[in-house]
């Protein structure tokens, strides 16, 4: 049985590369030969045991790779064609896909379906920090790359991207908004850029690290904000005269962001939640005016499918939003380990590292 | 200078009948003399100093009545005519009201508004227990009242019954939904009406006084849930066969009803809080998918606008809903402290009081 | 090779029953033993040779049967299963689909898709005015009926019901509108409970059938308007007091209805269409306002799936829309040529058929 | 009585520059004096005849200027401020302005509103092609330009910024889509420059005059085409490999021009008309899929009011889109009959003029 190379959760604070079978290929499937991933905030919480997963399973959700084998049901593609596919891998046929919840897809319960349900890779089915990854209803999320485009070019495609840009899309960015990012990790930048995307004339970023304050500008942040150099919602309402901002995109995860994300809302105002929390939320009364000032919190779990990956790759094709300045660093798949020894200690002023076999 | 009678806010447990002066008729202003008016859960909330009003403050906010006179700028209407207001009284010309959040309305700050500015009657303007009451922005504000439906028939379109559809549109309730609402008081009853309305096909009422639970059943409700005869979280997955419910409404305002609202939500789910809190909500972690949910929390204050007011009677007069149940009680202006006293204290079963000078 | 009986499109002005074989399950398919369908007006116009689909065709799309075989990669049902399948059987994977148009699902072109392809059954497979029905993409698309439905309750769900909500729906229609409904056939018809469904609070149905109209008021329209005992729109204007509707839904396909309901929009107002057309549409500049009016004409194929089938049937398990005086009219498989020459004449006051083998 | 200068209609083909008193200043409105206004297509129509306004009415609607004197009821602003209002000037208190038709606003009729009655200045009161303005409900309609910004920079937001970009508004232009505009005027470069605003990825500019496609390119056409150089549909498919694009905007009001924006739709597709049309159009019944093809056309008027022009504004402050390249004649108030030549001659290259009193 051919084996292959893949990055496996043995236990907390282990992940190690190790030889596993490679998969087998059923009828809707499509085994890819990964030819760049990456490593993702959600790998260092699995890392560290703060997310569970299955001992053995191989990690990682970020394919960019070559169709190697395609399963018997699986029309319309070419072994040897350049792919990607998103990180949440809907079937497109579920309860979740067919009342618009792709990201919450998973096998139907009896009635309904479960959260989450949308994310396998590397979760609920083997991952693709590996030489190979098998992506589960191939039809639905198999993406050809537009010539032209690198690996690097697209990585960032199957999560961040997307992500990033949806705290945009459900935060109703319109032309003309002011936005508050809360965090400029990759999730925030994207956030960032996704806003100018939609048309937000004022963008203000916090963070207080340097690098991802310029690239944030990069990106199309018309303001920066350190949280280290005064109360944040105070400048961010200095910056709106007064106004607040109509949309307020939460890119961290935790109370004080999410706090502040909804302390700088104008009323009617639009509090677009991307963080993954690790503890209960506090929604403060006087921020929330008891109730009854229109404001909406709306989370959102990165949109997959291959018509999204299409999209987000005809959109840095455009050459309208360049995220190469995120790749900051570089690893063999051998030398995975010490990817993660880097990106989870955030050591050299990493954002993203690009990882081929 | 002529006098009229009004209910008026004197301190904390002290709402009065008084003598005010009529007031002077501005150009954008109409005069009306009230034929009916109601007492509201948020009177009682004023009654009780839990929120705060300026001594000498008329109270009342839910206007029915005839036209005494005009402003000299209000076009369109006659004096003696019929009309409503609505609760909340956007002036159509704010910030607020011009980037579609009538109720947040009032003046302009610099460049932005404040929450809940469009809430002026016994709020921030003299209310309507009274024999007469001044409406601002009459131009924006009046509606006529179509022949043939009496003052009682009116009565709940300023408020609660603007305020409990809101719940159902602001959950974006669709043909087939599931939805279930969290106590029935008039609001909760109305968010059930409105949840038929928008096609609902499951109701499911959640609280355990038996009159509430008949008159939700009378008003749509499919099935009606007594939180003290179990788990309700429980009885609604038992009721949706384990799929929860698409949209949740939140019609008390307690941390209680607000996280139950979370729990029995479907994934990709909306919870539409309509209750004014009077303490600090927590989001609890796993109800909330960690944030991964595609979840939504919107919350609504009571739409208004002769608009608003003009398609609410047209809902009555088309005999689609019957809210005449509502009103349990009558009472002359004159003993309006008697009406405090019975509503605020919930007895003989009343739901809503009918005032009438 | 077992064989079974089908209605077959031979040539223009004939479909007859025949012996076809029964046909192979594939991976992703199952056969249904078909238990009650029926004949829809484009099966007319398919026997009429203005729709061409290829000699040979098995005609029909709507319907009601068991589960007799399943195929190997269709998880989730039981074989002995009551269930439908919507007219339009979209795969969830394709393009279309995943962009939120799954009625125009079909093969992915090269980048694209192609219009209508979302229609299958009837059209460009075998449909289901037979014995044994295939369904392509089963799990996205088989839905199981609910204990208690019986077949003719849930026989309208497939396409009558599930296009005219859709008007209703695509028409945007929300509490308090006017509505008016062109033609009462039984996608008028539906249109007009669909529109009660949604909460509009004037309902005005246009026809010149009587009992089409008497039907039309127990499903929900305050109005009926009869086309032939004076102009329409003026009829139309004084229902609604000059003011016009605010949606009006087009379920005929001809210009006269078409026109008319665009002329009897108020400014801002959408043409919802739902129609067939057979030639081309003149929009009139004065209707239109110079293209200055807000207006928006929307139009709609079917919506397919198994969760809109499952949100169909909630709505017939509530009680709150009752089809079943649609069915005018039975016939056994066997007699389906007359039960043919019957609907294309509109003989008897036909207005559905139930089709048993 | 103190006059002004003011171009005014006289009859077909004559609008001269001629004396008028200074308007008096009612309790609602502003008086502006006018610093910079420009010459719409729309004026040119008026000039023809072919659009009728009354005999001495002074004609046009870009205003940019000062406050020379204000209403007895309007607050917030000051005597010297410097501001613009929009082309359309809603009242925001009228049935049309509170269902969200501000466009469609005018006098309320019984119970409606007429088409088009927002646009009041030289249409049915006294435009800006003067001296002074004055503005109706001031309240709602007048902004302050911001610090920094000069009086040509905001010239556009009046009416061709806010439509243009409302082409893409209403054709909901989202991230990743395909965007065609048809014609190349100052509208659909003002199109072109929304749909990059909203995110499109490929948006293709079609025209003939090379000057035109050039500031295309410029506001973010990623393709041009020529109608000159081959059948306009056939170079859109190509360009967009044979799927066609998400939305298409036409911007000229021909039926050549909508024929082939409905041409180049993918299924689902939405045509946004910002044209105004001159002869009844005719959609061609295979382009429109026979009704079956879910297309949408929607229709749009400039929308107006002080919230829309702040964030016009705001755009142009944040240097996201630049017009200036647009304005390139300049006349002064005493030369306007020859702005009026060159531009209703489409001379010397001419896009837009400034017109300074």
């Amino acid at each position: 049985m051919a084996t292959m190379k893949a990055a496996i959760f043995v236990e907390k604070n282990r992940i190690v590369l190790d030889d596993k079978p490679i998969p087998e290929v059923g009828p809707l499937d499509a085994l890819i030969r990964i030819t760049t991933t990456t490593i993702c905030g959600t790998d260092v919480h699995i890392l560290r045991g703060e997310y569970p997963v299955a001992q053995g399973l191989t990690v990682g959700h970020e394919p960019v790779g070559i169709i190697e084998r395609l399963g018997s049901q699986v029309r319309g593609f070419t072994e040897g064609q350049r792919v990607i596919a998103g990180a949440i891998t809907p079937s497109g046929q579920s309860y979740a896909c067919l009342c618009g919840c792709g990201s919450q897809d998973g096998p139907d319960t009896r009635h309904g379906f479960r959260a989450i349900g949308g994310w396998k890779f590397g979760n609920t089915i083997d991952g693709c920090q590996a030489e190979y990854v098998l992506v589960p209803d191939a039809l639905a999320n198999l993406c050809p790359i537009p010539d032209g485009l690198s690996d690097e070019q697209v990585l960032m495609c199957p999560d961040i991207m997307s992500t990033g840009f949806s705290g945009a899309e459900r935060g109703e960015v319109s032309i003309g908004d002011s936005v508050a990012v809360f965090a400029l990790g990759p999730i925030g930048l994207c956030a960032v850029a996704g806003a100018r995307l939609k048309g937000a004339s004022t963008i203000i970023g916090v963070d207080a690290v340097a690098e991802r304050m310029t690239v944030a500008r990069r990106l199309g942040a018309t303001h920066v904000v350190n949280f280290r150099e005064g109360d944040v919602v105070e400048q961010i309402m200095a910056l709106t005269d007064g106004r607040g901002v109509d949309v307020a995109i939460e890119a961290l995860g935790t109370q004080g962001t999410f706090e502040s994300a909804l302390r700088v809302l104008r009323p009617g105002g639009r509090l677009s939640s991307l963080g993954v929390y690790s503890s209960d939320l506090r929604i403060p009364l006087d921020a929330f005016a008891a109730g009854l000032g229109d404001y909406s919190i709306v989370t959102t779990l990165c949109p997959g499918g291959k018509e999204r990956m299409r999209r987000l790759m005809a959109v840095v094709q455009s050459g309208m939003v360049d995220l190469s300045p995120l790749v900051t660093h570089r690893f063999k798949l051998d030398d995975i380990e010490a990817a993660y020894d880097l990106f989870a200690h955030q050591r050299d002023g990493v954002m993203k590292v690009a990882i081929t076999p």
